[in-house]
Formats: structure tokens, sequence, C-alpha cells
């Protein structure tokens, strides 16, 4: 295979913690890999291959003025590392809209696809995550992108976590095809003319925002303001939860000793919540992998990043897009 | 004071909870209520007024259609006894969308008020809720309807939550005016253009999803389906982590234990957090106080939400919102 091009200067914890995280999923997993950054932030590589860039875009710079001006930038050098067939993927925990403009702009878009979207794993505390597209890409959309955007993340789901006929939900505020906004209402009429076993997918028509964690649906697709607000709102509610939780874990003694007691009976939880886990969302619709993680990502998520990035390579995600697009 | 209309029909437990509920208002805090429905169901009141009505609208009926059928249904009823001066308020755990129809055909709007809106509180761990506006009531909305929401919760924030200086946030992906859809970022520029001392209260701008319950904001606005999506996310989210806890705590007999041992400091965490508490949802923005509660709200629920709506009539929540949309 060739080698996963990671961001070393992306994100909070860069450059320790990407690099460390990615010489993880190079020892445990064999995942050769490409280091994209300055020789000299980088150190001693190791068994690491290097692609010297000597340009690191700011995590809040604008986007589309950086990607064009920074042509030396890392996460512009490993887009282009992925075009030019010099790596089979690329991984930035940096700046979410600069990695999504170097991935449009210099992978460029799989024939047919209108508008590439980003895939977020939710996780569910019992079962397989469901799949939630766009979580930010685009803030406007036309139904028939949101269409696009299901066929795109069934095969995600499928090629992902191995769901053999991913159920696909539209996020709207009611069950019935009536419910919801105009985009809603106009994309429900074309997700129900659309054909899914086709693409080995079913319908299952509206689902609720209480649905999302519930195991309703592998693939919610909605547009891609609705979909950050949503991801954004969970995250938070959840943060807000475990806090007080902990708050109160380690109110008193007592209260310390029995948490402790409950500990490895919440581990196994914990992990299945955690996004460090998850390994990351992936920009679909753009002609090669590519996987923007968290800003925060640690050594951990960096690994898992990497090892997401590999799989969705060797299961040819970007092929199996093109052929189902193609069928739309 | 006049009484609180009651729809003893609405909801899943109903009548016998709410009932129950309303009673508990009436005897714990000389709250008068008038309970609308059937006699026959309502059974002996005791100390409440009843006002007959034989209809009951289904949880599932359409909205429109049922209110315009139904003339002698509960929700219609209860509707006119505010209209009439028989009633200070309406409180109902039935169908939303005929509750939010009743109310707005039988009440009518504020004077200036575009659109009424549903503004449901969103609990946070360690702060006074986040209202959330609007929750439900107009899936599409034009960018003015939404200022005036902004305008009618910032004035409920303060008669309701004692708030002074409510600081109000726009729900957006992202900080900066930039960020957003078409419909936000054209609510920017009217929200940036408002005068918010005028009523006493504050923007602070755009806010993000992961704000809602980290003490950011004391008002949220948002489009219907978008406040919709969001709070039901929210609420799904907070089942399945409560859920999974609790199956945690429940796994064996030492979980169990330290569980028990950990209850005492969880209770007031859960009192904070549970929906049950917060009163339930209003309609900001119709001629009178009205009320819309969860459709499985319990005797306690009702208690809160009939409390609610006595101290939202003693407030003036209408006058208030009357003089803040006039200042526009």
């Amino acid at each position: 295979m060739l080698p996963i091009a990671v961001d070393a200067m992306g994100g909070d914890n860069a450059p320790g913690d990407i690099i460390a995280g990615a010489r993880r999923a190079h020892e445990e997993f064999g995942i050769p890999i490409l280091l994209v950054g300055p020789a000299d932030a980088i150190g001693d590589p190791g068994p690491l291959e290097v692609l010297e860039a000597s340009e690191v875009i700011p995590m809040d710079a604008d986007p589309g003025s950086s990607v064009r001006r920074m042509k030396d930038s890392t996460l512009v050098r490993a887009a282009e590392a992925v075009r030019d067939g010099r790596a089979a993927a690329m991984v930035s925990a940096g700046n979410t809209g600069a990695a999504m403009a170097s991935a449009l702009l210099r992978m460029g878009r799989i024939k047919g696809v209108s508008r590439p979207a980003i895939a977020t794993p939710i996780p569910d505390p019992v079962g397989s995550p469901c799949v939630l597209l766009d979580a930010g890409a685009n803030a406007d959309c036309q139904p028939e992108w949101i269409v696009q955007f299901a066929q795109m993340g069934a095969v995600y789901s499928r090629d992902r976590y191995g769901v053999e006929r991913p159920k696909v939900g539209l996020l709207s505020i009611g069950e019935e095809p009536t419910k919801g906004n105009s985009l809603v209402k106009e994309t429900h009429k074309l997700m129900a003319d659309t054909d899914w076993a086709a693409i080995g997918a079913e319908f299952i028509g509206n689902i609720e925002g209480r649905d999302l964690m519930a195991s309703v649906a592998d693939v919610c697709v909605t547009d891609g303001f609705t979909g950050n607000v949503t991801l954004k709102s969970l995250e938070g509610g959840m943060r807000a939860l475990i806090g007080a939780l902990l708050g109160v874990f380690d109110s008193t003694d007592e209260a310390r000793a029995a948490a402790e007691t409950l500990l490895p009976a919440l581990a196994p939880l914990y992990h299945q919540l955690d996004p460090e886990n998850t390994g990351g969302a992936l920009m679909l619709g753009v002609d090669g992998v590519c996987i923007i993680s968290h800003g925060s990502s640690s050594e951990l998520a960096m690994r898992n990043a990497v090892r997401t990035a590999a799989e969705m390579v060797e299961a040819d995600l970007v092929g199996s897009i093109r052929a189902a697009v193609a069928t739309g």
C-alpha cells in the first residue's frame, strides 16, 4: 500500500502527539506513513517517510484564501501527495475548512458528485455508530445534493462498519413525509423516488433527532448547517452531563470510593462514546480518502484516524462511491 | 387571579395524572384551576372548576383540520376560555400542533408579532436554563421573525428566570458573523442592527450547539426546524447516556451498592436536568399565556406547568412581550 499522508502540523497537539500517533499506527498495524511538514519541526522521523512542506495554515485562518496563498503548506502538500499517487490517503487534525478546501481543490471531486460532504459517526451506547452527513461542508444545500450524501453515506456505512443493508434516514421534525421545512419535504420526494436497492441500501423515511443515538438508522442525512449544529449540540450535551457526573463522583470520599468500584464497568461505555475512538470524520465525494480529525486529537485519536484511513483505502471506498453515485 | 385552564384530556397520562397534577398545584400553591373536558371523564373535580368540552383531539391527529372541525374539543375550549376572560392561561400536554393552532386561532397574535414561537428551556447542569426558540412552531422562517423570537425570548428569560440582562445568541456553525447558512447570515445582520438595550438585553453574536448547555447564553434563537432537531437530539443523547449509565449501575451487586452510595449526590443533578421540572414549553407571541407540556407529562410535570403558567400571568409576560415587540 502507498503511505498515508499525515499533516504533522495540524491540530492543537501538533507536532508531538500527531507524529507519535502516526508512529503508533505504523508500529502496531504496519501502515506506511508519509509525514508532511517542515523537517526541523518533525525532527528524527524514525521509520516514517517525510514530505517537506514549509508552511502551516493556522487553525483560525480563512480556509479559501489560505489554501490559495500557502502553496507549500502541509495541507496543500498532503492533498497533492494523494493526487499525484505518492500517498493513498490524507489525515489532518488541522483547520477543518482548509483541509476540506485542500482536498477539494487538489484531489478534485469524484465524477458525478455535486458536492462533497463531511461524514461523522455518532456513537451509539449499544450499537454501531450512525453516520451523520453532511456534518458541515455545505451550509446551504440543494435537495439533489442530500440524496447523493445519502448514497455516499450508505457506501461508507457498509465499507466502514460492515452494515450489509444500511438503513438511511432523513433528519426531520416528524416521521410523516409531510413534516419538515421546505428543503426536507422536497428532499423526501427525491429520496422516495431513488433506487436504494441498486446500492444495497434502504430508505426508512424521516427520522428525528432523538433517533440518532437510538440504533434507528445507520445513516442520517441532512444539510450541512443542521448537521453541524446537531453534532455540536450532542457533543456539548455529552460533555455537560459527563462533567456534572465527574463532579458528583469527586464530591466526597465516599463518592470517590463508590466511583472507583464502578470504573471497570464504566470503562467500556466511555470507550464506546469517546470521539477519540471513532477515527475522525471523512470527507466523502473527493477523489481520494481524506480524514479530518478533531482539532484536539490526541496520540490515540491520530493512531485510530490513520488506521481508519488505511482501512478505507483497502476497502476501495472511493471506487464504491464512484459506482454508487453513477446509479443515481 | 382567574383560573388556569387545564386540558384534562391531553397527554399520554390523561386524565388521571393531569387532573392529579392540577389538583396538586391548587393545593400546594392555591392556584385556581379550570379543568376542561367531559364531565364523566373528569369525575369528581373536588375543589376544581370544570368547563365542559365533549371532544378530544387525538395525539396524532392533523392539527389544522382537527381544530377547525372539533369546535367542542378540550383544546379549542381551553383557548376560548383565555380569549373570553374566563381563564388566565391554558396548559395542555396534548397534541402539540393542535395546541398551537388552538391558541393561535382563538387567542390570536399579540399586535406586531409576525409569528408565535415555541420557547423551550434547555437545562444546564450548573446554571439557569438557556431558552431555545423557535423549538418547532415554524419550520421555515424569515430573518425578521427570528429577530422577534429573540425579543420575546429575552423578555421570557427575565420574567421566568430573573435574568436581569439576558444574553441572546444566534445559533450557527461558527462564531464569526460570516459563518452560517444564508438565513443565519441575513438574520445576523438584522440582529446586529437591533436596539437590544431598549429591552434590557444583549446580543452576543453567533453561538454554537456546544454552547447550549454551557452557560454561554440565556436565550438561543434559530428557525423552528433547526430548533426542533436540536432539542430532540439533546433529549435523545441524554436519554441514551443516562440509560447506559443506569445499565452500568445495575450490572453487578457491587455496582448496585456503589450506585446507592452515589444516589444522594446524583439526585440534585437529576432534578436539575429532568424535563419534568422545567414546567413545559411556552408558546410566545399569542395573546395569552399558553403552556405546551410534553405528551408524557406526569403528575409532577403538570403541577410544575400549572405553577409556571400562574407565574407568567402574574409577571404579565404577555404585556412585556407586547412592549418589547413594539420597540423593534
